[in-house]
């Protein structure tokens, strides 16, 4: 159904398996810092109007790839559109985040909520296969979805928030309709990526994108537990071939040691990781051992060519050098930011990192010892 | 000049002295979740016109001390001063942030910026002398400033920000502007703290607001660096008696092992910090160790006075004992927030945490072992 693929030095790097470079793709990567990005999203109207589209959400996705040599496409989509299928009502006006027009807010509301019908979310599964074809095996499809604890910020704030008020005054005062709706949607999303994988999807993402507003012993009981029951639920292959499971968790790099019994192959890490220290405590051998994604600070891309450069340097240098050993498993890393892409940056920052990246963690597998 | 000090809990706390109650004090505790300074503001007409008369700056300082039982006051005033000193034109609109008329985007703008005459902070420090009189030796008085580094977050943005991105866009493409500017900011920061304690102040503590959205390697360089350069110039004492210096970087977490390093007394802590953690890298006994502050977060103050007082024991918990020994230092605790109280906080909610502190923690004490 599907043409065999051409680099799997991302699906490698996620396994531990050694690579001969370190693979790079961006978070956001088909966003509105392109103006062809720009010019599809204008034709379909609104952001929903274009994920909801399969050609549209086909061709955005392989935009990046035609100016940069990326290592992976990431599904175009949005991390709400779980509870939008529970039909809270998603929409998003330009130039502001997303909006649930019924919010999640009492009791009552709480009990309305279950696992959505998938066939709700039949533009996703098909925009996947649609990719996937596309795609014609230059590189590997992620798909991915919004955290249970992150969906239910979303979902009981009705949009972003500066101090997620609402979310944890429900968390302090009625953690147990806080767990009943995590509850929800941890089988929701597990369900939810375990369908993008048979639609195609050769790697699924969680976006903890909120864990990092918790506190130490919240993020543990109400975001971690939540993401290790989606883990849980989801298929570790498909047609005999493995799918790597990334969890990212914004904010989330003091809770490394707890992240580690994930059941999972890679972590994201956001900037303020010392890489160095990462590696020793997650991705280094042993049990558990992990891949580590991650980390420049996507503001860099706002400064000259050299200062990209040495700040990717910076960051592979952090890593250090992975392992290079064909036989087995090792420290091993998938250069990313450690957040989405600003809307503002300039293309031609993305091509000199992208090729930094691979110039540079090339020469380096190629030097003695 | 002052009456002498009757409850200096605090302090004994800061210096990892022995305290019969762990102290407790929250930050912004003096602020619009309180009727009494909502009513104040309105006379005041705007928010400089109260933080820059001392009658009202002293009014609305010791006003939660009418109501609970603190154990120190926190002088009423911004963390943006010093620019505004600088001729930047700091101005507050109802229900926003801070805004600056002038903000310092270019070379020329950089090069224009001095260490500005203590003589336009006058009524910063008339405040301090006035409140400190007015607290007649009750608990010790609070002065307090932006560090450096978040000080140039506001110069370079001309407001709060999401993104950070013409800030850190100066930091990656003109490294050296940034440093003029933040060795200026430093050098502001300490005569100004230094002219605080001159006026009455007991302790001054260092806001790093904005630490925690600069990547790793830049915290070291950007902010925690120049944080040290205030702190080498800071007075130890003020007519024999010793300054306690507390520093806080919100989502500093991470960096703890780097902020030992520092030349405080004092480190603050937001609620995503594991205070079992902190303690053993920080607040134990050994060379650098030091107080901790915090963690709770702000957000538990909107659930009924049972979780409250349950979430109060978790944080003063997960501290664990603090010593008792009369005659040496040791590892010890000041309760607060993990950031700023919430304008919408129920006044009835902080009493009942101040007084599940003072309560827990004089029990705690007395239990054998």
């Amino acid at each position: 159904m599907f043409a065999p693929l051409q680099n799997d030095t991302f699906l490698r790097a996620c396994l531990r398996q050694a690579t001969s470079h370190t693979p790079v793709w961006l978070m956001r990567q088909a966003g509105r810092y392109l103006p062809e990005y720009k010019a599809t999203r204008a034709k379909a109207g609104s952001f929903m109007g274009l994920a909801t589209n399969t050609d549209y959400a086909t061709e955005v996705t392989l935009q990046p790839l035609e100016r940069f040599a990326l290592d992976a496409a990431i599904l175009f989509s949005d991390i709400l559109t779980v509870p939008d299928a529970m039909g809270l009502g998603l929409s998003f006006q330009l130039g502001e985040g997303p909006k649930f027009a019924t919010p999640v807010r009492d009791e009552a509301a709480v009990n309305r909520l279950e696992v959505p019908d998938m066939a709700k979310l039949r533009y996703v599964f098909d925009a996947v296969t649609s990719i996937r074809k596309a795609l014609g095996g230059r590189v590997p499809l992620i798909g991915f979805s919004g955290s249970p604890w992150t969906l239910a910020c979303y979902m009981v704030e009705g949009a972003g928030s500066s101090d997620y008020r609402l979310v944890k005054t429900m968390l302090y005062q009625r953690p147990d309709l806080m767990h009943r709706m995590l509850a929800i949607n941890a089988d929701a999303v597990a369900l939810y990526l375990n369908t993008q994988i048979e639609a195609g999807a050769q790697a699924v993402m969680i976006f903890d994108s909120w864990g990092g507003v918790l506190a130490d012993a919240a993020f543990r009981t109400f975001s971690l537990a939540y993401t290790a029951r989606v883990l849980a639920q989801l298929k570790r292959e498909h047609g005999g071939v493995k799918i790597p499971r990334l969890v990212f968790t914004k904010g989330g790099g003091q809770w490394l040691e707890a992240m580690k019994q994930l059941d999972c192959e890679v972590l994201g890490l956001d900037w303020t990781v010392n890489l160095a220290k990462a590696r020793a405590l997650v991705g280094e051998n042993g049990p558990n051992a992990k891949a580590l994604q991650g980390n420049l600070d996507p503001n860099v891309l706002f400064a000259g060519p050299a200062q990209i450069e040495a700040e990717v340097a910076a960051v592979l240098g952090s890593f250090g050098a992975p392992h290079t050993d064909p036989t087995q498993a090792g420290p091993t890393q998938i250069f990313n930011l450690g957040h989405g892409i600003s809307q503002f940056t300039p293309p031609e920052s993305v091509e000199v990192l992208v090729n930094a990246v691979h110039a540079l963690s090339r020469s380096a597998r190629q030097q003695p010892g």
